[in-house]
Order: structure tokens, then C-alpha cells, then sequence
């Protein structure tokens, strides 16, 4: 078997396509879609996270904004300022992109974000509404691996999924979504014993542990789903994800390459529900 | 082998003496607890539970009330009333019995709740704050799992633990929960498939499926924790546990017996979230 290869790329191109058509058609009825990204600080990886953000919603017509405030700034003034945005009709989503200098306590600052505009999914009434069985903003990366799910056409009833790692915006959440579609949910992490016995059961297998080619062909069963969640560079620089592709790529039925797989995907999906918070109002 | 009776009514009057002590020093202090329990209708089994509520609480001197309304109540006139009790001080902790009349949403009344009253904890922020790892109210069900777990030290790091059932109230906190303990969880239910053999690998198997005698002893591996939320009636009205007792327990290293197990600890840690709530104030 040689696995086929799930293509975040393309999919995520063809949903900023449908996107950009559906904001012109917004435009005409006088709704631009806006997103403001707060930052902090001048940590690297963020700084190219949100270019890629700013970068990605003008392609698709949102009016995208970044705030960038010093790292002593105080936990009152960016609330304050957070509060200001929630007030802001121009701005239907609002990313306070992480991590925050210390003086700020990060659970502080995702409460203080209109759940209605917090298009990561990050906040404790929306994470609690996803818990329920009722979401309505979801953490983008795991969304945006549903929609792969979707788009491949493969079925989750029944399935025995394992996901690595229990991070609040990959892990648990990609349970939930999953076991709203029927799949039986394992999630694994540092402290699970004989994990590549656990995840060599696996029919789906959702790897988000943040550790370079950690799953070998030891993890994988054959025919099984591998997606890769992972983002590291290795001792040249070069990004590569938590699965060794080339050795689990002829066990995989689907895989997900790095880059180009859940990548993409993630920042389309802030996209997409800043579009649907721009409708719901 | 044969397995060791976690008795939950021996640790329920336990914890209520303890709580009896810790209400009587509030009162000293002019506090009194006070749980107020809103029952819609004539439900026959919501009467039960209502009454052996307003029983512990007299025992352990929470200032409890039962506000009766008829099952033609409007939603309006519900929420109206949590909205009173939200603002009385006399009561730390509001409980809504479930189920509601099909007129009224139940999701819009418990997001009603103060969530700082929810002794219940079903409201979407206290699931949100289970889910991030750092819980306040959490439903009482798996919460008294829990603290049987702490009591029979019965330790929860790399353990297997499977959970048959999926409902908002048991299934997901108790995976919430026993993964904030570092188990690895497998959450299991009607769609799964080979569930006998999933549930064989559990070293610990929390049960709350709603079918009498459902587990039997091709559901166990030797030594495993049987937690059996179970509440059924047998054709002689006997009530009856999820687990095939007699059939189990020669496998098992602990097991919970129904009735006599969870039960008693649900109803507890109702109060002791009752009590928790009125001491934050």
C-alpha cells in the first residue's frame, strides 16, 4: 500500500477560493469581515504566524489588522485594550496570538474575549460548548483536520481513533470532534505506557506531541489514517513533522504531509470563522 | 482473586460527618449554606432524588428548599426564577432537576445558572474550565469517582482507563478527569466496535452505558478497578448496576457494588460543592 497523500495545501487554497467569493458577496451587502490579531512582544514564531495570518485574509478580502503592543505591557491595559475590540463593530474576530509575557495570566485574557469574536476557539465557554456536543467556535487546528476528514470522504463511525498529545487546542478538542462523529477516542500522552502498542490499534491516528519524526512504522498500523500535527525543524533548519514520513507512508492509507498538510489548514479555518461570526451577527 | 468492595456509602457518611463539622464552624461564623432545587413536574424517579437531596442536606445542616412548579411552567417564567435565586444570597448553590418538559431548553437554562451556584457543575463554563484542566464545579457523578479513587488510593498515572458511555454528565468529565490524573483514556460507546476487547485492556473500566448486567466477565482483565455507575431496575424492580456483579468481582481488584457504590457519593458531592461555593463567597 502506498498511502494518499492528504493535501492541506490544496484543500486550503479551495476553501480561501469559495471564501474570498462569499466575503465579495458580503461586501455587497455592506458587511466587510474584520480580524484584528493582537501581539505581544517580539517572539519570532509569532511574528511569522501572524504575517502568514495578515497575508492569508487580505488574499481573501478580510479587513485584517495587527496590534502590536511592548512585552511590559500590564495585564490591565491589554484586557483593556481586548475590550475595546469586543466593543469594535469593525472587528468580528479577535486573536490574542500566544504565548503572553509573564506578568499576564493567559486564562485571564481568553475569558476577557467576546466568546462571539474568539475565532480561536480558545475560550472556556465555547471549549465547554465543544464539550457538549454544540460547537459553535472551535480551536482551528483540530477543525481544520475534521475538514480533511470531510473532504477525503473518510467515514469516522465506529473507528478506533488515537490521538497523541492533550494540549486545550489540539488534543482534547480533536477528541471531542471526534467522538461527535461516532469514532471510539483514545487520547494518549507523556505518561502513557506501551504507547506505539496503543497506537498501532488505531484506525485514525492524530499525532500532536511536538516532537520530530517521533511516530516510526513501530506506531502505525497497516491501512490506517496518520495525520500530523507537528511542527519542528530538524538539525538543518528544515521543518519537518512528528511522523517519520517516509518510513510510515507505505503502512498509511491517508497521510498528511509536513508542510502542506494541517498547516494550511489551521489558518484557514481562523478565516473561515471570522467570516461566520461576520454572518451571525 | 476476589475484589475488594470500594464502598461508597461508608466513604459518602464519612465525607457528610466531616461536612456536618466544617457547616456547623461556618455557622459560627454566620454562614449557612443554603442549596435550593428547582423541580419541574411530577417526574416519579426526579421525586426520589429530590427528596433523598433534601434528606443529606438536613443531615449535614444545609439550609435546603424545594421550589415545585408545574410541568405547564413557560421557559420565560424558569429562567425568571433561576434569575431570582442567582441574586438571593441565601443560596450557594441552584440545581435545576433534569429532565425539563419538552417546552423548555435545557441548554438555556443551565448557561442561566450562575456559574458560581452550579453545585451541578453542567454549565458550559464549568465544563469549559474541566476541559483546560482547571475545574471549580464539576458534575457530581465522576467527581465522587474521583474521590473514591483518592480514598482507596487507587493511583490513576499510566493507567489504562476506559470509559463505556458518552453523556455530558458522566462519560466526558470522567475522561476529563482521569486524564488530569495522567491516565490514558479510551472513551467508548454505542458505536463502538469489539468493545469486550477494548474494554479488556482497561486497568481501570468506569461504566455508565444504562443497561443492566451489560458487562460481563468478557469485558474485564484480571485486576482491573470496576467503576459501575449503573442504575437499573431488574423485572422484579431489584436495582440492579451496569456490571454483571457476581460474574465480575472474582476478576476484579476493585469494584463498586449498586446499590451502595456510586450512588451515595453522587448525592455528597453535591453538598460538598454546596458548602465549597458558600465559602468563596
Amino acid at each position: 500500500m502506498v498511502a494518499k497523500l492528504i493535501d492541506g495545501k490544496q484543500l486550503a487554497n479551495l476553501m480561501q477560493e469559495q471564501m474570498k467569493e462569499e466575503v465579495a458577496q458580503l461586501k455587497e451587502r455592506g458587511i466587510t469581515p474584520g480580524l484584528v490579531v493582537l501581539l505581544v512582544g517580539e517572539d519570532t514564531a509569532s511574528q511569522v504566524y501572524v504575517r502568514n495570518k495578515d497575508r492569508v485574509a487580505a488574499k481573501i478580502g478580510i479587513h485584517s489588522k495587527v496590534e502590536r503592543y511592548p512585552d511590559t505591557i500590564t495585564e490591565a491595559e491589554l484586557l483593556a485594550e481586548i475590550q475595546r475590540y469586543n466593543e469594535d463593530p469593525a472587528f468580528h474576530g479577535i486573536l490574542v496570538q500566544l504565548p503572553l509575557p509573564k506578568q499576564i495570566d493567559e486564562n485571564k485574557v481568553l475569558l476577557a474575549i467576546d466568546p462571539k469574536k474568539d475565532v480561536d476557539g480558545f475560550h472556556p465557554l465555547n471549549l465547554g460548548a465543544l464539550f457538549v456536543g454544540k460547537p459553535t467556535k472551535i480551536p482551528c487546528t483540530p477543525y481544520g483536520i475534521m475538514k480533511m476528514f470531510e473532504y477525503y470522504e473518510i467515514d469516522l463511525t465506529g473507528k478506533n481513533a488515537v490521538v497523541i498529545g492533550r494540549s486545550n487546542i489540539v488534543g482534547k478538542p480533536m477528541a471531542h470532534l471526534l467522538l461527535g462523529q461516532n469514532a471510539t477516542v483514545t487520547v494518549t500522552h507523556s505518561k502513557t505506557k506501551n504507547l506505539p502498542e496503543i497506537c498501532r490499534q488505531a484506525d485514525i491516528l492524530v499525532v500532536a506531541i511536538g516532537q520530530g519524526n517521533f511516530v516510526t512504522k513501530e506506531f502505525v498500523k497497516e491501512g490506517a489514517v496518520v495525520i500530523d500535527v507537528g511542527m519542528n525543524r530538524d538539525e538543518n533548519g528544515k521543518l519537518i513533522g512528528d511522523v517519520k514520513f517516509d518510513e510510515v507512508s507505505p503502512l498509511a492509507s491517508y497521510i498528511t504531509p509536513v508542510p502542506g498538510g494541517v498547516g494550511p489548514m489551521t489558518i484557514t479555518m481562523l478565516m473561515y470563522q471570522t467570516i461566520s461570526s461576520a454572518t451571525q451577527e
